[in-house]
């Protein structure tokens, strides 16, 4: 016996989306069969909805429903600063803090020769032309502390310095509330070599 | 800044998933708006059509497309035994091994007080009605070996054997291939008890 050819078309469906594998696939659609119709339409409307209304912002690269994007059409905001980030998440998570006022810069990615991912695969020759037609004069570099975004960072910091414009790169260290027993090597290492005068 | 409504609800959608918290929701809308729009329309679709085309058996509770479902219209299959299990998917699992050819039943849930699931919240009245116009001379329960699987099966049992149907359970033991070092007590506990001669 096969499963009704409707559920089965579900589960391949489930199964696209990343981390969601042949077993969670079928829980979800079986899940879904018993979820109520209106829900069920809703999120079968915000799937086309969302995939119509959103883009990528013409100048940031930040996801968006208008072009440019609510960030890059604020005045108010400190044109001087671009904040360069790997994917649009980031900037959620950036303005939750509320504590940055510049603008930012969505890579969409970092370099990685293993995934045959090289510079013309980023959103970095847009940024440089973004550059040489403002008057910014910091880029804050906030790509993950992985080993691609190290080098995504050091990549960047090479080209763009030569221009006369200031880059830095976010502080990496201890989490507040971290215990040093329980922190990585790595972390450590980078919270030492960081260390600051009191 | 707020996410953009298109995404917003598209995570909020992802969200009333089971197991699907705001950052996994978050993560698989942004892999949604980077989907092909085929395939975002593809799966729109089959979740409209799994809804509306899919419903569960009038005789056995199974999913279905069709009604009776594909097991109940199978005249070849045995018409004497039925096996009792708590959800359509362990029907597929059971069907996988392809070594019983009985006919099924499915519960839709496990006695459970806690949940205030009571015997009159499972599809077991349809059983009972079931056993009286049919030559059925063996009900196989298969619930799981949870302690409300089990319950449901001693209640099961109680209702049925007075009918002078035979009620069997299936066998609980090590897994095949499982080491006896790594199996937890209540399953080593079965394996003895239910240990049978060489």
């Amino acid at each position: 016996m096969q499963y009704p050819e409707a559920i089965a078309k579900l589960i391949d469906s489930y199964m696209k989306l990343p981390g969601i594998g042949s077993k969670s696939a079928t829980r979800l659609a079986f899940y879904t069969i018993d979820m109520d119709e209106t829900t069920v339409k809703e999120f079968a409307e915000s799937l086309l909805q969302a995939k119509k209304d959103l883009h990528y912002c013409s100048i940031c690269g930040n996801i968006t429903d208008t072009d440019p994007c609510e960030i890059c059409r604020d005045t108010s905001r400190n044109q001087q600063e671009i904040l360069v980030v790997e994917q649009p998440k980031d900037i959620m998570a950036l303005e939750k803090m509320d504590d940055y006022h510049g603008l930012y810069h969505v890579l969409h990615g970092v370099l990685s020769p293993m995934d045959g991912k090289g510079p013309e695969d980023l959103n970095i020759a847009p940024l440089i032309k973004r550059l040489q037609h403002s008057d910014v004069n910091e880029v804050i570099i906030a790509t993950n502390a992985s080993p691609e975004g190290e080098a995504t960072a050091m990549y960047l910091a090479r080209l763009i310095k030569p221009a006369g414009i200031k880059v830095t790169r976010l502080a990496h260290g201890l989490s507040v509330g971290s215990d040093i027993e329980y922190a990585d090597e790595m972390t450590l290492q980078r919270a030492v070599e960081g260390r600051q005068e009191m």
